[in-house]
């Protein structure tokens, strides 16, 4: 039982995936998150908490959205934060990945928030760190994307209350997705009875079973009364491969439509990660529409990632 | 009589053009950027004023000096300025611009300084925000850039005292020119009675008589007598087309050298907006003299900036 | 006796080399710095000694982990810093450096913090600069790079005590490196006795003689009884071109094992200025061995480079 995320108290040392994480912590989380809302609605959205500490977004695969994400939640925690973009700098200079973290350690980090490419490379450099030091994986290749499973638990608890009556539905490009795989992990964790996937079997991972979910290739019968519709992005490069005939035929059958839409429970609420792709994995009707909190997701995602920052440097 | 600048109570909501903005707006940016004259000058560059704000430098053209100008005024004021170059991120990813805006608003954005190369984007995003969001345009395709037009009235009216009395020629490429175009909106509301413009034949807008100038072919001419010399920089696109024979060419009949400016007031004051081609449309002794207010303009940019900032954070 | 990097009254108004910098400054740099070594080591690592001053870090050349140190420096001083890639911009534009560094300084800037791949220019923006504003060469061409040589004099001292009675020697392209030039200067000026250059012929420039340093083209020889060793990196583009053989090869002669390591007193120190070629300039036994230092030299040049721009902005 040596989960990595934890430190000798059994609290959170660092946030990696949501796989293995009991239910108190994700809980604890989404608690403290309550009470940062609040502050991004204040007029002087700034609180002291984390003031003096230096938080690095070191991202080896570029994302400004994300990126921004984490340097707002930063500022308004007080903390001195740096963006650091490595694929364009030391690593071309032949420098490893541990070498440039062990250099900004030396530093006196205190936080990392880590993307990259390749699964396991949070993991990796959470190994590595000195023990004052907190990593939290922004996105790492296929693997995990916790901040944002957490954050569509927050938006689905504000929503529907509870976790323990209601039926999920993940839609869409499971495969390639590290958002599918940390929100399968904390719905299940978080005790929601009934996580479906739907997705074209060349976008489903072959071991998806062993997750507990449902699986359906039929987007209207997997829709069949669920209280969330969670839609992933379609990457581009997926459109050109030989994984999908193509961005119309994908839209046909696993696009988010108002039609198939209203097959889910009339107070069905609907998710997504972004950037959104308009017209082939959701229509626009749907993403502005009534039971879209497209939009609260973002908003809750500051305040999830200021609670994140927040309890991982008071432990 | 629906101005898109102006909010119910016809007070300044965004600056997007100093076309259509009452005199009184505009005086009131001039003389707000006095009083933070004095605060750029002082050891402690620093007040409070915008403390919490979320800013964001929205740039989808790059621009390192006019990002730079308004995150020093951010920062100045004490404001969260966070910096997004979009060409390189989300737009790559197939997220539409108004899609990129939600999303910040969302994290609870105060403020956009928008930067794009077509015209028209900073009123769209205008039209589109929530009403506690306001909009700077940084520059807008061919349309419009109004806080470096104000920066220019706040450097005449420094130099000059008044406007009502003024002779003041904008040189250069009108067609293409932004800067040329808030200008001229600006000088004639705030009461200059004659601006003139001086630029070959292919580099005028059809349309310019209506703005209320006179043209001048022959700079020599359209120099004499003059108060105040607005240089515009020649982009160096330009040269390469056809509506220029060369850059000497160009130097020859439309740069401002000292010989020519000898026609203008004896105490006449050269401006340009930066950055220059030197030796293409003004020579360095001129850049470098006596007359030559050019980086005062830059000073009194960081301070109108931050009135902008101000009074629309206040609105 | 004209120092461009003393002011009128003998005390540092530019970092600009550490050649010629006579040792009283050089020491109080060095005790300075140890006063913030408690600093990056307090719960609040933040002390409010340059608040709203405004740096810039001006890269001409790309630099993430050098732009990071001094982006940490200045914000542990509470400064406002701005980062500006200038490849990318107005240079491009056509504005030559001088009118950026103008127009930046126009803008009230207090210090500029420059890269350049030229040698030279930092000196040549610090004769143009107003008297009230501060230039740091963070390395200029093969010129200079005094910031990395004074935390490497912080971090000799921390671990000798006193630089009369040693003996240091300097591995590696000697020739085309700025940190080496930088290093003999504040090694020679601090009174070291024995100061060994150790290179292949075609990497050590004709005149090192001159700077007062013993020449070791066998490595063997050269690590005889010292107590420092400062290895260099080895630039990519070296190994390609006809003065080197191949990577293998200069390893084999040039790269620091433990086998040659154990030639040097028991108690020397190896240090590096990163980033590392790992089995090319140094091994990995070695650089994450007992005897190196090169972590404590990144931690210590944080505390170099608050106390360079706390003396600077005081004088």
């Amino acid at each position: 039982m040596n989960n990595p995320q934890l430190n000798k108290n059994r609290k959170l040392q660092h946030l990696l995936t949501t796989e293995g994480l009991p239910a108190p912590i994700l809980l604890k989380i989404l608690d403290t998150a309550e009470s940062f809302v609040g502050v991004t609605e204040r007029d002087i959205k700034k609180v002291p908490l984390l003031r003096g500490k230096a938080i690095f977004n070191l991202f080896f695969e570029p994302s400004t959205r994300t990126r921004t994400t984490f340097e707002i939640a930063a500022k308004r925690l007080s903390a001195d934060i740096v963006n650091l973009n490595i694929a364009s700098s030391s690593q071309s200079k032949g420098e490893t990945m541990l070498d440039t973290v062990n250099n900004l350690s030396a530093m006196h980090a205190d936080m990392f928030i880590v993307r990259h490419s390749q699964s396991g490379a949070a993991h990796l450099i959470a190994r590595h760190v000195r023990p004052e030091i907190h990593v939290i994986n922004a996105g790492d290749g296929r693997h995990a994307h916790p901040t944002q499973a957490l954050l569509d638990m927050f938006t689905i608890r504000r929503y529907k209350c509870d976790f323990h009556n209601l039926r999920v539905a993940i839609v869409g490009d499971i495969l390639h997705s590290r958002v599918a795989r940390s929100q399968i992990h904390a719905l299940t964790t978080l005790g929601v009875p009934e996580v479906r996937v739907i997705s074209p079997k060349t976008l489903l991972p072959s071991k998806v079973m062993h997750l507990g979910v449902h699986v359906y290739h039929n987007m209207e019968e997997g829709l069949k009364g669920v209280d969330v519709v969670l839609m992933l992005r379609l990457q581009n490069e997926r459109m050109l491969s030989a994984r999908l005939p193509s961005a119309e035929e994908y839209f046909k059958y696993y696009g988010l439509t108002q039609e198939k839409l209203a097959l889910a429970k009339h107070d069905a609420i609907v998710m997504h990660p972004g950037p959104m792709n308009r017209g082939i994995e959701i229509e626009s009707a749907v993403a502005d529409g009534m039971q879209s909190v497209i939009l609260p997701q973002v908003t809750y995602g500051i305040a999830v990632r200021m609670a994140v920052m927040t309890i991982l440097a008071g432990n």
